[in-house]
C-alpha cells in the first residue's frame, strides 16, 4: 500500500527557489577572478541562473547534456550550475589541475558540448583545444572588457547572456535522472566519472545541514576554500542556499592574506578547505599576530590534517576543528569528526587525539571495515581493514561504464584502509594500494609517514612497500630534506625509534630533491613505485 | 539520463539501524505507565523492534497492515511503531481522548488488526469494543504484574514478546509505501486519515534536524512531551534516533512537576510540547523558585503561544523559545519560527514580538498566501488571505477518500488564514471557518479572543461570526469569568476599545458558565455556532 505524500521531487532547481523566495536578500560575496569583491545575492543567483538555462536552451542544449566548468569558486560559477542544471543538463566540474591527456581524454568520455571557464584557465584549454571531439562553444565567465586575446572562439558570459531575461520555467526533471559529473583522477588506468543524480545531491546537502555535520543556518556566513570542482564543493553550493546562509567565495585566490582578508571583514562563521590551505592562513597569522573572533568552525578534508594544526586552531584561535572524510564517489562527504554525548567534556590533548580520525557517518552513510575475505571486523579500534561503504549519495557505478563498484549487498570499496573505535569513530591508516603488507600483517604508509616528517631536517616524506624475500613486503622511506639541511638514515632511524612499532620501522632510506605530487596535490606513490622499481634492500640479499 | 547513484532506499527502519549501529548506547529514559522510570538505550530498542516484527509476522501480519497504537510516550511505544514498520506494516496512532463514536469510525476505517494500548487506556477500549469490526487482538503495553483485570481477551505486552528474539530481517518496503496513518478530528463530516509514507517520514526528519530547524544532535537529550499520537510527535520518534540524542519519554505525567523533574534530572536540552503543558511548568517554575540550567530551546506548537509565555522563557529562564506551526497533514511541521541573519542581535522586546509568529518554511516546505480568486498575496505583514503549501512530506489525499486534496500545481489548502511579512515569517490569523467576513473585509477571530482574555475578570473568550443584514457577518464575543467575577458588556467593551480597529469590536458579548473544547482541546466553534444559531444582533433589526 503506498502512502498518500505528495510527489515533491528533489531537484537541484528546488533549493534555489527555496532560496531565491525565502532567503532572498541573503548575500553572497565573490572575490572576483577580475580583482575586486562583487556583491549579489540569493535572489540574483536566481534570476541569472535562469538566464543562464534560457540562454543554454537557446543553444540547443537538451536535457542530459553535459555542460563542462573549469572555474574557481564565483558567484558566476554557481550561478552557471544552478542554470545548468535548471535546463535539464548536466554539470561537469573540470579540476584545472589535470594532466593534460586527462583533461582530453575526460572532456571527451563525457561528450562535452558547452564549456564555461575563467580567464585564468584559458592557457590550459588553448593548449588541447583541437584534440576535444564534441566541444561545440566555450563561454569565459567575464565580461567583454576582461575578456583575454585568444586563437580560440571565446564568447564573454556576460555578452551572452544579456540577451536574455529571468522568465523562464525550469525544465523538468526526474529527481533519479542526472545533475552533475565530476570525475576521479585514478592512479591506473584512465579518470572515471561519477555521475551524481538531483536526489544524491539534495540528500547529500540535507545530510551535511544536519545540526551534527555542519548544521548550516540562515545566520551563519560561509567560505567554501574547497574548490567547485573538488567533488561538489564538499555539498556547499547546495546546503548554503538551502539554508540561507551567505556565502563568501574566494575566487582564484587561497593564500592565507586573501582567505584572512576574507574571513574577518565578512565575518565567516565556518569555512572549509585540504589541509594545505590552513597552513598557509596559520602562517599568516602566526606573522602577524592576527585573531579569528568570528570563525567558529574550519572543516578539513581531502587529506589528514596533522595534529599541530589541530592543536593551533583549537587552542590558541579557539576554532572547532572539524575533520571530515570523503570521497568524489560520496558526493562526498562520509564522515566527520563531530563529538558525541560524553566527549564534550574531554581534556583537551585527548580530545585532540580524538579530532585526528576522521569521524563518524551521519545519517545516511553506512561503513563497516571488511577482511581480505569481506568478513566485517571489529570496531575495536585496533582492527584495520577495507572501509566500505553504502547510501543514498554514494556511487553505484561509474559513467559508461558497465561495472558496477558495489558489491552484492551494495557496498563500495573506498580503496582505504581503516580502522573504527567503538564509539564509531573512524581513521583512515591508508591506501589499500599503499599498505605495506609485511609477514601477514599490514603496516600503514601514512603513519610511517606522518612520523618520519616530524624529523627536524625532513620536510616531505613518503613511504612505499617494495618487495622482500622474507616479508614479502617491507617499508622504504623516501624523504626530501629542509632546504639546506641534509639528513642521514641513521639520524632519522633513531628519530623514528621508539615512536613505532619494532617491525614498522623502514628497513631503509632513501635521501631524494623532490617527490612526486598528483593533481589533487597528493603525494603519487604509483610514480614513486615506478621510479624505484629497481631498488633492493640492502639486507635481502 | 539517470545518474549512477546507490539505490538507497529511504525508509524508517534504516533510522534505527543507524541508531543502533552508530549510537547504540544512547539512552532512552521513560516514565513508565506503571510508575518507575526505565532506562534503556537505543541498541534496546533496536533488538526489541525486531522481536516485535517478528511476533506481528507470526500473528499474521502482512505488508500494509494497519496496526493501532494508543499509548504514551515510552520506549515500548517507539519500538512498537519500528517493529509495525520494520514487518512492512502502518503504525496508526489513535488519540485517547477522542470521542467513542469518532474511535470506532477512525478503527474502523483504518481496519486495524492489531491494538497496542497503555493500561491507562483500557476503559476506552472496553467501552466500544463491541462496535471494533477488524480488530483481531488488543496488547497491552505492560507486563503480566501489571494487566489489569479485563471483559475483554488482553495480552500482555511483554509475554506476547518473550516468545520472539531479534533474529529478523526487516521487511523489504519501497520508500513510497505507508509508513503511518492518523486521523485528524474533523469538525465537520467523518475524521480523515492522513497516510505517511517512508519516505515523507525521512525527508520530515531530515528537515527537522537541518541546523535551522531544531538541528538535533547526539550531544542533545530530548523530551518530547507532544504525544506520538499528535502528528507523529513532530518527526522527534525520527529525528532523535538518527542523530543519537538521548529521548526522554514522558509517559502519562504531564504535569509541571513531573516535566520538570524530567527536565532537570535528564539534563534536557530540548522539548516540545502545546501551550498548555508550558502553562502548568511555569506555574511550578513560579511556586518552587526553580530553574532550567540546562534547557536550551523549548518547541512550541498546537496553537499560538501567548506573550507573557514567550516572555517568561526568553526573560526569566534563558531558553530560546521557538514557536512552531503545523498540521497532521504535513507531517506536521510547516514553520518555526527561528531567527534569520540580521534579527539575532534585536532588542528583547522587538525579538518577541517577532517570536509570536509562527515562523518561516524550512527547505523542503513551501507556502503563499491566496485571496478568494486563487491569486498569490504579497508577503507584506499586512495582507492576509488562505494560507497554501506545498512539499514532500505535505498529504495530496486522505486515505480511501479519491478526492485529492492538491489543485493541480500541487498546493494543499491549510484551512487557515494568515500574512507572511517581508522576512518571511508566517503568522495564522484564523482558520478559514472562523474568520468573519464583515462588509467585504476580513475580521480575526483569533486576535478578538486574545485580547478579549486578557480582561481581568475573565478566564475565556471565543468569538464567532453571526449573520448580519448589513454587514453580511458580525463578531459575537462569548465569555467565561473567572470564578467568583462576572463581567458586563460595557466593561468589556471599554477594555476592548483602543485595542483594536474600530470596526474588529463585537456588536455584543454573552456571558456562559463554559465553552465547548474539542477532542485536542481547542475551542470548537462549530458547537458555539450550533448552540448560538437563533442569537440576533440587538442592533440587527
Amino acid at each position: 500500500m503506498k502512502g498518500l505524500m505528495q510527489d515533491w521531487p528533489l531537484v537541484v532547481t528546488n533549493v534555489l527557489d527555496h532560496a531565491a523566495r525565502e532567503h532572498g536578500e541573503r548575500e553572497l560575496v565573490t572575490r572576483s577572478v577580475e580583482g575586486p569583491i562583487r556583491r549579489t545575492t540569493l535572489k540574483d543567483v536566481y534570476s541569472r541562473a535562469k538566464r543562464v538555462a534560457k540562454a543554454l536552451v537557446a543553444e540547443g542544449v537538451k536535457p542530459g547534456d553535459r555542460i563542462a566548468t573549469m572555474a574557481w569558486n564565483t558567484d558566476r560559477h554557481l550561478e552557471a550550475w544552478y542554470g545548468i542544471n535548471g535546463c535539464g543538463a548536466v554539470y561537469h566540474t573540470l579540476n584545472p589541475r589535470l594532466f593534460a591527456e586527462q583533461l582530453v581524454y575526460i572532456m571527451n568520455h563525457a561528450e562535452d558540448k558547452i564549456l564555461f571557464v575563467d580567464i585564468t584557465f584559458i592557457p590550459v584549454i588553448e593548449a588541447v583545444y583541437s584534440q576535444f571531439e564534441t566541444l561545440e562553444k566555450i563561454i569565459v565567465l567575464t565580461d567583454k572588457e576582461n575578456l583575454p586575446e585568444s586563437a580560440l572562439n571565446l564568447f564573454a558570459y556576460e555578452d551572452w547572456l544579456a540577451a536574455f531575461d529571468d522568465n523562464f520555467d525550469w525544465v523538468k526533471v526526474d529527481e533519479n535522472d542526472a545533475s552533475g559529473l565530476c570525475y576521479t583522477s585514478g592512479t591506473t588506468g584512465n579518470p572515471k566519472g561519477v555521475l551524481y543524480s538531483h536526489r544524491s545531491n539534495i540528500i547529500h546537502a540535507l545530510m551535511v545541514n544536519q545540526g551534527d555535520v555542519l548544521g548550516v543556518k540562515s545566520t551563519d556566513a560561509l567560505l567554501p576554500v574547497v574548490p567547485m570542482f573538488h567533488a561538489n564543493a564538499w555539498a556547499l553550493a547546495f546546503s548554503c542556499p538551502m539554508a540561507g546562509a551567505k556565502m563568501v567565495m574566494p575566487g582564484a585566490k587561497m593564500d592565507g592574506e586573501s582567505i584572512y582578508e576574507l574571513l574577518d571583514s565578512e565575518q565567516v562563521s565556518i569555512t572549509a578547505a585540504v589541509p594545505s590551505v590552513w597552513l598557509m592562513l596559520l602562517q599568516y597569522l602566526e606573522k602577524t599576530g592576527k585573531k579569528l573572533p568570528y570563525l567558529k568552525t574550519v572543516m578539513v578534508g581531502g587529506s589528514a590534517a596533522p595534529r599541530y594544526m589541530i592543536e593551533k586552531f583549537e587552542k590558541n584561535y579557539d576554532v572547532e576543528f572539524l575533520h571530515g572524510w570523503g570521497m568524489t564517489e560520496m558526493s562526498p562527504l562520509g564522515t566527520v569528526c563531530k563529538f558525541k554525548h560524553g566527549m564534550q567534556d574531554m581534556e583537551i590533548d585527548a580530545a585532540i587525539d580524538q579530532k585526528l580520525k576522521q569521524g563518524r557517518v551521519p545519517f545516511t552513510v553506512e561503513m563497516k571495515i571488511v577482511d581480505d575475505t569481506g568478513k566485517e571486523l571489529p570496531r575495536d579500534g585496533v582492527a584495520t581493514g577495507r572501509l566500505m561503504v553504502r547510501g543514498p549519495a554514494v556511487a553505484k557505478a561509474y559513467y559508461k561504464l558497465d561495472t558496477p563498484i558495489i558489491d552484492a549487498d551494495g557496498w563500495m570499496d573506498t580503496g582505504d584502509v581503516a580502522n573504527i573505535d567503538e564509539l564509531g569513530f573512524m581513521q583512515i591508516t591508508d591506501r589499500a594500494k599503499d599498505v605495506i603488507k609485511s609477514g601477514g600483517e599490514w603496516i600503514s604508509s601514512i603513519d610511517v609517514e606522518n612520523i618520519a616528517v616530524g624529523h627536524p631536517d625532513v620536510s616531505m616524506a613518503a613511504v612505499i612497500g617494495m618487495p622482500h624475500k622474507r616479508w614479502e613486503e617491507r617499508p622504504l622511506l623516501i624523504v626530501v630534506p629542509n632546504e639546506g639541511s641534509s639528513v642521514i638514515k641513521e639520524s632519522m632511524m633513531e628519530f623514528l625509534d621508539g615512536k613505532m612499532a619494532k617491525w614498522w620501522m623502514p628497513n631503509d632510506m632513501l635521501v631524494v630533491d623532490s617527490i612526486p605530487l598528483n593533481a589533487t596535490g597528493k603525494i603519487s606513490k604509483l610514480t614513486l613505485r615506478k621510479q624505484f622499481a629497481d631498488y633492493k634492500f640492502p639486507d635481502d640479499i
